[in-house]
């Protein structure tokens, strides 16, 4: 029978590094069978409870507690170890005292005026106010610690975007700056890609595989796994890619997430378009639409993400500028799209495309239920309606055959006012109408016309699927159309893609867009020189890759004390 | 004023491209401002109310009705349209009896012994009894009708199978076969690949795009938009994808459907992977995991499979064998996947690439939220955790820096007996544990041994992230964990597949086996001829390309009446 005892050490605070010795030295004792030295939170009393290292005592520990439990073969023996505890105790004291350290960021920024960065990575409760402070002394903050408050997280990102300094993190496992590695980093040769990463050990893992492939990389910034989360918005990341962007070394930039918030990924996305330089995306569980649209190249996972780098930095493709869309033919209030298709593929495929784009889109077939158009007859916002589908084809001919249905909704969405876009699909060969642009292309031309007279400009859209082997051929059908002018090609996510650039250029929807200070890059290239306070052994990392940094000691307010220490933060301010 | 008058004939019976002829003569009529002309169902008197083609007595027209109406200036000119009904639908008559058309199928397998194919596009209701005589006679179905149930659909596909017949469809639009187009079908040069659509302009849409390319199909082979739906669970899909797989022309296959059912999906692709050729796939709104596993390469959509597809066709790649994975070693029962991470990246990724795979993944911090591991501490059947997350790391150093409490959750998922899998990641750098391999091999040989005794297998499967200049070094991280017999790599997304595999191998639930007799080449291949009842535009198509094809002169059963018709169809039985 084994025996468990332990001891409970009110408000006392240690780092984890130590608690993690004094556990080794602990279960290294004669007859100990193991031993648990941890703060009393919920979570830690959880897995000693799994483990089977618990006495009521410890049930009992609060989080501020430092639990220190021992379960021996003998009572004896369990008894001594716990005596020892002490005794560990002042040694790692007179270790710390073995050279001096400041007590304050502020000391220790005195003491290398030329640090940019501060190293984080206190316990998670006294990690924002450690940053704060940071941020205060204008220096970049690597915030490793986790346990922080998404309300802490954007508050401190909005301080830092004021003064163009970086936040990466909380819970940012790694970064490597300008060569140098802080945190959790790999040590990656120089080279001429950049990568951003809300993501420790996507940017390890992404980074790695680049050194691999014989590349190298100028930064790997990282913004911890929330900031591409609805809450933060980015804030980081989009900051670091804009750095990146006007990095002259950076040549291929890379964007790495953990699974994002939908629209926080678009509003990264829609950025990175406007970048001059080839960006490749790799947001985990976001499902790639297209292996490259403009600028952006979009892999299937880590892997990858960095073989596309390595090849595109090895063979820079040329970017093209965007086309302008002429987004001024249209009227104030035209902002939807219609698709009137007779191929339910195209429509479905044209679905999946726009919404990339515009966000939800309608429709009477839909790729999710829940954006099942009420009623077929009727559009709402942007919708696609295929008129193959079942409902319209009892007792009637297939569109593809009888453009009537069509050039009917055709003339009634063109006088909606709130339209910007019509799409329609033309698929010929043995089967269909002899002749269907000989139809749609008089109506085509009537539904610019009014809504021109109205005021609107109307741009339709047309995806031609045909050969020029079929009856009809493709090229004569494209030709009508463009005669009236329509915007056509064989290529149906050319014509969506299209489609979805007006609408995003027209949408006016006060983007309350995220302004900030851009981040000084001198900051990034100059020598690193840091701040560290927390996990001794990142300041000894930086010291192995010949950095200089000053270790700052920390100790909680009020020994930890949480009650004490926001009364002294109150005092502080008055 | 405009005046609306109708007439409804009860129970009458006409084809589509008739009633659309009648419905255009109408229209040009003296005064006729408009005219609708259909059976009377409910979704068709929505359509004419939409456009305000309706009175009382249209609105009262029951579905075997057909619907006469016409909007003029006058009442006169009304009536008037309405009285040339008459007289149009005796020109109708006259016109059909200037050929001899046999009345019944059999008749007309009589009058072309050669035909394997029958093309049916009759009314919907009328459509499966069609279908089903035609299988009997032992020909293929081209099944353009849509509006037939998916009972009918099952029980037709059903008895296909058994028969080597193919049912395309219902509501299948394209088939190209050996060169000739049935239904909606582009003129498509002769080439190297097969097509196999859930997609009827989906099929259109890539073979003209391959066309466009430079390239050519051997078969195009439409299903119906239904087939990959799990109530009909890809039946025509599995045995068209079989014929291509054997057809020795047929050098690259391409997949292609509206949106899948999930299950579905991943059941057609388990088939494709054990074929010897390379296989695009592009399953609308299914998201890709890979550009390209095994002989498989994943398009983003539809242009982009007919390149991938044309690339392959002209530089074809070696397709290796499946490497053996020694499946015999584990014990009865090994089943499942155990993950336990240090990085958050890595394990969303093998979340994520995983269930394409095994189905469910739970997680303590999953992608999404409804496989939420009920407590961390414990895993369920596939689980992945990660051990970075904030819950494991309150006072307590992160896991890339202490193994401990990976090594004790290792022994412990070592031990469960379901367990076929565990899966580590082992980062290095700056920041983590100075020798990770030195604890964790130690962990992984006492894992395996205690398996071995207990009589199981267990393998261990460990992501290597780091370089060669990482402190650690990453060649003698692999080392120590290669010599205990873990399978290592560095790239995550090759260990994750490497364990996808050997689960889907293990995976004994009874797969309840789609079995079929394969389709005979020759009917493929020989010169087509067909048969065709209902749209008479389909047999002058065929005509057109030269085939052979005779005209069945469809008239419903009982004129139409569905009460009677199912009177009949039971005596037949008798």
């Amino acid at each position: 029978m084994s025996v468990i005892v332990s001891d409970i050490r009110k408000g006392a605070y240690y780092d984890s590094a130590f608690l993690m010795k004094l556990q080794r030295s602990l279960t290294e004792l004669q007859g100990v069978e193991d031993a648990g030295v941890v703060m009393g939170t919920e979570e830690n009393k959880e897995i000693l409870k799994h483990i089977e290292l618990v006495d009521k005592q410890v049930l009992d520990a609060n989080p501020d507690d430092l639990v220190i439990v021992v379960r021996a073969a003998t009572g004896n023996e369990a008894e001594e170890a716990l005596g020892q505890v002490d005794e560990l105790l002042v040694k790692r004291s007179t270790e710390m005292d073995k050279n001096y350290r400041p007590k304050s960021l502020d000391t220790a920024s005195k003491m290398l005026p030329g640090a940019s960065w501060t190293l984080v990575s206190v316990a998670g409760r006294f990690a924002a106010n450690v940053a704060r402070e940071s941020l205060k002394l204008g220096k970049h903050v690597f915030l490793f610690s986790d346990n922080v408050s998404v309300e802490d997280e954007i508050s401190l990102k909005k301080e830092a975007a004021e003064k163009g300094l970086l936040v990466m993190g909380p819970d940012c496992g790694t970064a490597m700056i300008n060569g140098i590695g802080l945190g959790f980093a790999n040590k990656i040769r120089k080279g001429p890609i950049g990568v951003i990463a809300a993501a420790g050990t996507g940017l390890q893992q992404v980074t790695t595989r680049i050194h691999q492939l014989g590349s190298g990389i100028t930064h790997g910034i990282g913004t911890g796994g929330r900031d591409l989360k609805e809450a933060v918005g980015a804030m980081t990341f989009l900051m670091g890619l804009d750095a990146l962007a006007r990095d002259p070394e950076t040549k291929v930039i890379v964007m790495v997430s953990k699974p994002p918030a939908p629209s926080v990924a678009e509003k990264v996305i829609k950025k990175a378009r406007l970048i001059n330089k080839p960006v490749v995306v790799n947001f985990i569980a976001r499902k790639p639409t297209a292996r490259q649209d403009g600028n952006l190249w979009f892999a299937t996972g880590m892997d990858d993400a960095a073989a596309l780098a390595v090849e595109l930095a090895k063979n820079p493709p040329e970017v093209k500028p965007a086309v302008d869309l002429k987004l001024e033919r249209f009227a104030e209030g035209q902002k939807y799209f219609r698709g009137l298709f007779s191929g339910g593929t195209l429509a479905y495929e044209a679905q999946f495309l726009l919404e990339e784009y515009v966000g939800r889109v309608w429709a009477n077939a839909p790729i999710n239920k829940e954006n099942k158009l009420k009623d077929s007859l009727k559009s709402e916002e942007h919708s696609i309606v295929d008129l193959g589908e079942d409902e319209f084809t009892v007792g009637r001919l297939h569109p593809m055959m009888d453009n009537e249905m069509r050039i009917r909704r055709l003339l009634e969405e063109g006088k909606d006012p709130e339209v910007a876009v019509i799409m329609l699909d033309v698929v010929i060969g043995y089967g269909s109408h002899p002749d269907p642009a000989s139809e749609l292309a008089p109506a085509i031309a009537k539904a610019k016309a009014e809504a021109e007279k109205a005021g609107r400009f109307l741009e339709v859209v047309v995806v031609a699927t045909g050969t020029d082997l079929d009856p009809q051929n493709l090229d004569n059908q494209i030709d009508q159309l463009r005669k009236v002018g329509a915007w056509v090609s064989s290529s149906n996510e050319e014509v969506v893609r299209y489609a979805g650039r007006i609408l995003m250029g027209l949408d006016k929807k006060v983007d309350s867009e995220f302004t900030f200070t851009p981040v000084n890059l001198e900051t990034l290239k100059n020598e690193l020189q840091a701040l560290n306070i927390g996990l001794d052994s990142f300041a000894e990392n930086l010291e192995d890759q010949e950095i200089q940094v000053v270790q700052v000691d920390f100790k909680p307010p009020a020994g930890g004390n949480e009650k004490m220490a926001s009364i002294l933060e109150r005092m502080k301010k008055n």
